[in-house]
């Protein structure tokens, strides 16, 4: 997936890897892509080594390994000068991400973060409509992320790597769903809005009887500015259809996105008909135009989606390597990463005191 | 709308009724409907007492009154002898709730309260599938009821009669989004899990800045027996369509309600299809068929939800009076209403304290 | 339904009526809806007589009755000075369907069709927009109705008095499922787009081998200015969800209505966001916010578009009482009725010759 | 998007091509994706010629060039030796078709055609269902492809080389419409089905007045068997949602699919629940859940269904080459082409004699 959407519009080009820790498998795997055998390593300390002395060597990373092992692949590919693109968390906690975002200012780089939700070009279309005022002061922001991948106790039957290090609290983050879905919804909800959450009420747990990781989390919300919110995210909704939903509701109107229908944007104005906007619709802003790739009514996904994620990093590193200014684009970095990990704690915090919690504060520029 | 549904099946005719506190315009009001003037009343006592002198007096009343009133008008029935069907909030709080379980005990009447979203054909088989154990064990409950009729400033406009005493706190309730539509959200939610709410940390406020009323309320919800709940209503929503959700989770599968499209109940299993059932279809249970009116595929609305309702209080009725027994049927009574106060109290509660609040007990039988 | 429909706005109240060719049965069904025994007959002649002689005998017949009979009974009616609201098919062919038009004339009369769906305030608005030129001159029409009760072979099972006439061809009608459905679908295209049909090419038959009533109609229309449609209708559609839904293009744009969701209307104008309007919305005309009764959001279903078409028949005979003048309401008419027939019998003739075949003409007024 | 579908399984890789008939302009285009310059020609024959020389020469062609040149390109490839890929329609009529199915089966080469929309694993699903009998023998044949791209009067507007030939009959195809849509909408029906068309009464002409070109086909359809059918293509629906949607009804139910939706599929059996199936569904059969490449609820777009095509014509090369047997797989034929080349000419036929046209028989193997 990463790898048809990072090749995809030609800005990047998967040269070199570490595809297991097994140097053999890794190799393996780096042939069946066409790769140069000797630039598929078994060690990520290799790979940045071997890479630097090549004059061809690799210009950035993009981080897809086990939650455990972000922030110290991270930290080592920033050191190394490299531009990043990581899965999410990015770390462990809110002081590990702090210290990412230091590492990346200082060395003057690129850290991405994957969030391929908020990269439609409908979810961006969103975000436009709340910057420019069409929907008002927002007041009000509800997104949840429903999932039944955990609905059955997986703890109880065969599991592979991906599902042993899921399944143990200490590698797959403080609160597993939101490691592997909540991420996703907190951005979005402030990607779309534009507004960072300030305090939280949570209940965090898990829906399956004596199951030890958090499968669940809703809480209520308060957005810097007042606005309030709803959040909940469940990977143990038995039944429950794969889907993130985001509304958002401002003094004039409000926003329904859901990724059942990716292509499409409910737009309902108070007092107006409902507006269902298409990707490919004529009258969109032309960068809102750009991030598709063909007309209203053919499906693109998620791998289109994660394309204009890595589309947009490689225009940035082209702009720097020409020395060009370019509007800020609207890919999620680590200073957002590093909010999500405030949220994080605090969902937890509450949770443990029984009361609201107030979010971390971000470190100064 | 209520005259309408209450005579649909035959099982009650409007003979009798205050329609204003002035008489002559009771007695017009009245007049349009075919009544005699002389049952048209502009006074509830006055009513109670005439009608009591007839050999044909009234056996019923339906109170849809300011919600200060509903309290004393239904205590005023209910000594008198009569039947209720009493709009909500039934009463002002939890203490004048519990009254009236007790009048309505001693007295042995009917006590019914006006929940039509309850009483549809798909809300009550999706009631029926909780029972029958297909969804297995509840996890989870989320209910929504979004408007967009308080997304202005009402306050600073022109105002009728009724907009008067909904906009006085002291008239309307508590919390006056709980009096309007949240005691319905909370309501069917119970109704179709099954589950009395236990505990609750509620947001209760105002979307709308400046606003003396509450017009948002969203509560994390602990139900009894540990499943886990969302709740969210608002009337300030700009631009949110107008409708009530309900998801119910279970350790099989789950089921999702909407009253945009109220004959439809979607019911997934895990690992199997998404199931959708249609009001009308011939594999349903007998009692779900017979409240349905029409086949599937043609529209019916609340008015015959409401007509669900004022039937099934009338096969009570004709059972007490033939003594018969009956089979307990769904329709919503005091008891319920009771417990809908002691939710409503919970959540301002919480939002005074900032912390979980546990609900009021019920009174013994 | 239709005696629900007929009282719910006050403009009528069923007074006497024949519900059964057998007397004592006809009054036994009259005195469960609280009628005088002595108005409820076992013969429309005897009726028509006897209700005559009253000061206060019937203003108007309501003609409910096997297909066979509208023309005899809605004739009768005519001729003895009453108004009538006619179930479809109003006649067996378009001659005698000419013969009502001329009747309906001289008499002075009222006749009205029950063709409910063109009464549901969206398709009133789908035709308004029409009208005033919202979608330009008028390109394309597309209309469905598909139904799954002749998806099993009836003819086989035990029939009650109803699927008797029914499935007598002698009885039902040129073709059954036209009877039945197709005229809905046919009137209701001609009333949003205001386009009269001028030549078909149609498949009319079986879908289900070896039955001898007609259950599937599709055709290829050119209206009246050379509009393109297409029509398709069958009751046999095994699963098919029962449904009748209408699009009609233009110029500048679409709309799109179907049943499931009969409170909203699609509006797409090109190069536009797809507009979903809403029953209730505030910006609709007052007559078409008239001919809903709940908010937004609130459904309402059949019984409140029939509701509407008995409105506009007291309406219209309280303004003829009055000497008033009304706009030309849009229920359908004696004259929609005879295009209709002439509808049907082009579907016929053209099957039997597999060419296109020309509609009939309408009698010059 | 070709080329990104033809790589993403690995089972091709683009080496040469000709991407202009200017060889500079080729040139660039091809170093745009990396491709040795001398491998990017601006001519046909020159790479056939060269490539034949090459030990490292391609192995099948993806032609995706005007229509008016398919035939040719595809003739001199097989001749050539290459397996083939190849853009609807095929050839400009049957006898043309007709010639490259000789050929095809001569040469004993691979000839697919890019029809997408029964590539998706839920059109693929819906052939199963028909074929294992699910659905009962099938009675009725639904298929629309509405776009609304042609319903502005681009002929009096700047045309691009594309719009060129399109709006030029002589290059575009006997009908313009079904040239461009209406070949995927009857192959999508006859794929799903299994049924051959055996007649047609068709309506063909343009929706927009005094246009040359056909933007618009609908026809009654008799497939083999004597399953009836509707048939309805056009690209100048103003307004009109660019959307497939195929129905198929059988004697025990239907399915639904739409392009809207393209990774659900609705089956709704008579009598039971209807069943949303979504891809990745753990109960699908092993090659349908193959087809998809994200769990249920990711969105999947077009491109992926493209790459289904090229992943079989690379599944079947591989097993020629190692000399096995493979099951048939269901990507698109030449013979598939030559019937759609059928049906367009007996859609054409029956609009100059007004009345039904039987299709051309398929030359016998």
């Amino acid at each position: 997936m990463h790898r048809g959407a990072a090749e995809m519009d030609g800005g990047f080009r998967v040269s070199a890897g570490v595809f297991s820790s097994d140097p053999a498998r890794s190799r393996t795997a780096g042939a069946a892509m066409g790769l140069d055998p000797a630039r598929s390593y078994g060690d990520v300390a290799e790979m940045l080594d071997r890479e630097r002395q090549r004059a061809d060597g690799i210009d950035a990373v993009a981080i897809m390994t086990p939650n455990d092992t972000h922030y110290r692949f991270a930290a080592a590919a920033l050191d190394a000068g490299l531009d990043v693109v990581c899965d999410k968390p990015v770390t462990h906690d809110f002081a590990e991400a702090c210290d990412l975002v230091a590492r990346t200012r200082e060395r003057g780089r690129i850290f991405a973060i994957a969030h391929a939700y908020s990269a439609y070009p409908m979810t961006r279309y969103a975000r436009t409509l709340v910057r420019d005022g069409t929907l008002g002061p927002i007041r009000l922001v509800q997104v949840e992320y429903i999932q039944s991948g955990l609905a059955t106790r997986l703890e109880d039957g065969p599991q592979n790597n991906r599902l042993g290090w899921l399944l143990d609290p200490r590698r797959s983050g403080q609160a597993l769903v939101m490691s592997a879905i909540g991420c996703h919804a907190q951005h979005l909800a402030s990607f779309v809005s534009g507004l960072p959450a300030a305090r939280v009420a949570a209940d965090v747990g898990a829906l399956m009887p004596g199951r030890k990781v958090v499968d669940y989390v809703s809480a209520l919300v308060e957005f810097g500015g007042g606005a309030r919110g709803t959040f909940t995210v469940t990977q143990a909704a038995a039944g429950g259809e794969n889907d993130i939903r985001l509304r958002v509701y401002g003094e004039k109107g409000m926003l329904d996105w859901s990724h059942r229908e990716p292509s499409y944007l409910r737009l309902a104005l108070q007092a107006e008909p409902v507006r269902v906007v298409g990707r490919g619709d004529a009258f969109l802003p032309p960068e809102i135009i750009a991030a598709g790739r063909t007309p209203r009514g053919h499906p693109e996904g998620l791998r289109e989606a994660f394309a204009n994620l890595y589309a947009e990093v490689a225009q940035e590193r082209m702009a720097r390597a020409l020395g060009e200014s370019l509007p800020e684009l609207p890919y999620p970095r680590i200073e957002d990463g590093a909010h999500t990990m405030a949220f994080i704690e605090a969902c937890v915090a509450s949770q443990a005191s029984g009361t609201w919690v107030a979010l971390a504060s971000m470190p100064p520029r």
